[in-house]
This record gives C-alpha cells, structure tokens and sequence, in this order.
C-alpha cells in the first residue's frame, strides 16, 4: 500500500494555537503509511474574484493540495462558526476548474476550543464539505476542550487521551481514504 | 422618534459585488428615519489573537459599529456557509470588552448568490448572531438569484420585486430595532 | 407587571425524561411574575395534511399555546437533530391562521443530554423558530449534560449549578418577553 | 455485478406527497441493477425509549433496513428543518446494537417543498447521517420546488428535468454504493 499524502490546514493564524497543536501532533505521530505536510496561511490574501494573478501564497497552497491524497483540517471555533483563515482557504481551492483539487478527498476534522469542542464550527465546515464534494470521517470526531487544558502554553497537545484519539482518527482516515480509493 | 443609524457590511470584496449591490440599493432607498453607512472591510486582517495594536482598518471598523444602533449584513454564499471577509469582520468585532459594539443590536440579513439566493450561508450567520448577541429580523428574508439577473454589471440591483423587498425589511428592521430598544 | 403564562413543551415521551425533569424544576422554581404550564404530547399524532378534523390532543396543545406568552422548549438531541415530538409540536402549532399561536412570542430553550448537551438539536430548533417567527433568547443557554450526573433516576434536576442556571434563565426571559411587549 | 437494494423512506405521510412522488418515480424508473422498495411509516409511533416491545410496524421498518444495501430519503422540509416521520424512522433505526443497520450505509437524499426545494431541512438531516454512520451522496442534490408545479394532484412527478435528476442521483447512488463496498 502506498503513502497517504495528507495535507493539514489550521484556521487558527496565532502562534499558541492549540489547533495547530493538533496538527503538529498528528503529523508527529502519524501511523505508519501517512504522511502529513501542514499548510502556511499566514500570507493567503482573502479570496477576491477581481484578483487575477494568484499570489504566491495562494500558488503554493494550491500545489501542496494538489499533491495531498487527502486533508486534515484542524477547525477553531469563533463565535460558534468556521475560522475565517481556513474558509478562506477552501474557497481559494475551490475555483480551479473541475474542483480538481478537492473532489472525491478524504478529509478528517480536529477542532480545539471551548467546552463544545468547536463541534458547531465542524457542522458548518461538514455543510461545506457537501459543496466541495470532499468525503469528511463520520467518526471519531475529535473535539478538545482547550478551556479545560490538554495542551501546554505553546500549544502542544499533551492530553493522553486527546493523543490517542487523534492517533485514532488517522487511522480511520487512511482506511477511509483506502476505501474511497479503491 | 430618532434617526436609526445602521452600519452596513458586505462579506463580497470584489468591485462589482451584487451583495454590494443590496446594500448600495438600501443606503439609497432608506425610509425615512434610517441612515445607512457602508464599511470598507478591504484592508481589514484576518482577526489574530497575536495582534496586539489595532491595525487602522480595524479601528475604523469598531468605530463605526460604536456608533450605529443596527447591522445590515450583506451575506454571500461561498461553499455552502459564509464569506470569510463578512465572519472576520465579525470576529474582529466580537472581541471587544463585554460584547460592547454588538450586545442587544438588531440585525437585518441580506444575500445575492446562486438559486438559493445565500440561504446557506444566512442560516450560518444566523448561528453566529447567538452568541454575539444580536438579534436577527425573522422576516423578511432576503434571498436575491443573482444568477437568474436582477442585477447590471456593476452589481446595482435592478429587479423591482426585490428592490421593493429590501425597502420592506429596511421598515421592518426599524420596527424591530424600536421594540428592542423600548 | 402581570404575570408572564409559560407553556413548557418536552420532546422526550419517556417517564423518566431528564428533560421533563428541567421543565419540572422550571415549573416548581418560577421566579415570581412567571407561570409554567407544562404541555402533554403523549397523544399527539404526526402532523398530517390529509387529518381534516384536530384531534383531541392537537386541540388541547392549540388552546395551551394560545393562552401562552411564552415558550420554554425541552430539547433532547435524538442523532445530532431534534426530537419528533418536540418538532411535531411546533408542526401543528404553525398550521393556524396567521401564524397566530407562536408569531412574536419569546422561548426559551433547555436541553439535557450527552457531553454537547443537546446543542446540535438546540440550533436545529433555532432555525425552525425563524420560520415561525419566535424570538428564542440568546442567552443563557442551558446545556446539560445528564451522562455526568445531575438528575436522579426519575430525571429530577439534581445539580445546584444547572438548577440556578434553569432559574437565570427564566429571569432573562421575563426580561426578554418584556422588551418584546413593550 | 450484483443488484442495488434500496429503501426509500418518505418524510410526509400525507395521501398525495410530492415527497412520496418522487420515491415513486425512482422506483419506476430505477436504472438496471437497482431495486427500490418503500417502507410504510403510517403506523410508525414516536421512538419512546420505555416502549420494551417493538410495535409491528417497528419490526417491519426494521427487517426492511436490515435487507437494504443502500437507502433513498425523500426529506420534506417542515419549518425549516426535517418532517418528523423521517427523523422518528431514523431513530428507531439507530437504536438496533452496533448501529447495524445503519452504519457505513449510502445515502440518496430528494427533497419537494417551497422555492428552497426542502435544502434547510436536507442539511439538518446530513447532519444527523454524520451519527448515524451513513454516508449520503454530495451530488447530485435533489432540491424540488413543488410550488412552481412539476407533480400532478397525486403527487406524481411530471417534470422532465426532475425526472432525469431523479435517475441521474439513483446511477450516482449506485457507482457510491459500489466504491464504498469495495
């Protein structure tokens, strides 16, 4: 079986984030099989259909996507909906032609937050999903309650639980992307 | 009675934006009593809890939510949920001392896209509206099919049923803004 | 002040409901100025359009509801969604005349359940209360969650913090029902 | 390749549906390799976790789950969310051990209603699929305006592009079954 590509998107843009902690976790961690490479947003303009030249920013994530077999979107939760920066980079992924970055990819969800886990922002990004025609993992949904620790003050992830169980759910994405691969 | 003074936001950044269009078509065709100003989110930032000075744009935006009793958000669809400039301007917003420039506004909803007319997106940003603590108009909804016309090159909307329905929820607003506030 | 009618309405049918047990404790704890009436659905058939003649239960539910000024809504989470029962409820109450039983009118919504306390169910039932123009408040929420503890084995509201929570929130919908009438 | 059983399952209990018009159609017009039946839920009662015995009609929902590869929801929209019937048969459903039912089944979901085609109601209930393991189809969506004709007095589906998006979901029904089974 060959490597999985996964390419992890954090919505959060702060340093600490406890949501790129997951994904610096993650991609730690991975299983064997997987192979995760995590997108900079840091300098991605907010989508403008009057933008005509795609900036560098931009180029590059939509390469990295390009060459990912599947996504890992880690997904804070700001006033009960999406972060802004990881929307902003589905819509950008969005306009090529045939959606041919996104459609048909196996995707799995991490979000840390409060005491809901970021769960009303994951439905949200789920509903997008739909559009985008990109496959998210019905379960383990990872939901981490940042509010009542779990992480350090860099935001790593130091929960034993939270890291088994997003040790889990790539497991469940390399078998779910076999699946729909198949 | 006193004036109602509404800020307008429009999550579209491009020139020739139809949500743009709603809200140019309502700042000019306001009953009277209302008094609508339209915000230029073009130089605002992604919200970044790592931003500790205020960039101007950003000032220039909670200045101007201090000072207006209402919101006229103009939502587009992208993907299914939300256009991130609109979300953004609303975290940004959101992070004032006690909810300040948001807590207890009332809100009317406006959407030009594709043949739902944004009603994705509207029902996320109604989500979103729980926690900031503003209160929504129930009806009427705005739902414009810009892709069914109704709307010149530049985004002016054009279609009479809608250009009276926008002036219609402009009243209701006023309505519902002067219960809220007796 | 005249004294606010709250209809209850609880989308579990079982005995030992944890949801009823909120509405119990709501009922037996009012805050002076408010009266909980508590609804009956063991009777109520689907909503059906082809059902010419009201049932006996659907005519009891109609006649509670009209001589209600509020709502405190009982929402389990049954899959991430609402409860039937609770959402036929509301079915039968938005087929009268003019929307006239629930247009304008306040509610509040509980719910207990497992580790999200029902609040995928709860914005489910936000946007239902568009449609029929019910004002839900925006806070407090009341998100129990009954796998942790905090009723007994009738579904009796055992926990002090969420029984002085279910108390705070029928203060701010007094608060809110009469900033509504005003 | 072997033969698709599907169970169509319809929200509207009413004589002359338009819901159920379109579960007729796909039935008559299934493509080679695909069986539809549908369940009955006129005598289905609300899911009551204190009823010990299954009611008939129960069982019968249940054996017909048991013999179905793939499932096909006519969802109608009811105050902006789902018809009880369907979510109440769906719960039922869900309540059998180890989800067995259910899980890892596909999903074609069709909608009648207003000008929104039922689309607020068929996102609530992709939401509820998450939990319940199933895994619906991200397009073709099937959104009917039965407002603006297109059925006939009983109910049937008279539109011709209707008709064919009917049968283009069921072959895209058929290759998501195959890819998920594989």
């Amino acid at each position: 079986m060959s490597t999985l590509k996964v390419l992890g998107i954090c919505g959060s843009l702060r340093r600490a984030s406890t949501n790129m902690g997951l994904l610096r976790y993650a991609k730690a961690h991975a299983p064997a099989g997987i192979q995760i490479e995590i997108a900079d947003l840091g300098q991605l303009p907010f989508y403008n259909a009057d933008i005509s030249e795609k900036p560098a920013a931009v180029q590059q994530l939509l390469a990295q996507l390009a060459s990912a077999d599947a996504l890992l979107l880690a997904c804070p939760e700001y006033n009960y909906s999406m972060a802004p920066a990881l929307k902003n980079a589905l819509d950008w992924a969005s306009r090529e032609p045939d959606n041919a970055l996104l459609a048909g990819k196996a995707v799995a969800i991490v979000g840390a937050g409060g005491g809901m886990g970021t769960s009303r922002a994951q439905y949200h990004l789920r509903q997008t999903c739909v559009y985008l025609d990109l496959h998210p993992l019905n379960r383990p949904e990872v939901f981490a309650n940042a509010f009542a620790g779990g992480f350090d003050a860099e935001g790593n992830l130091t929960d034993e639980r939270l890291q088994g169980l997003v040790v889990q759910q790539l497991q469940a994405l390399q078998a779910w992307a076999s699946q729909l691969s198949a």
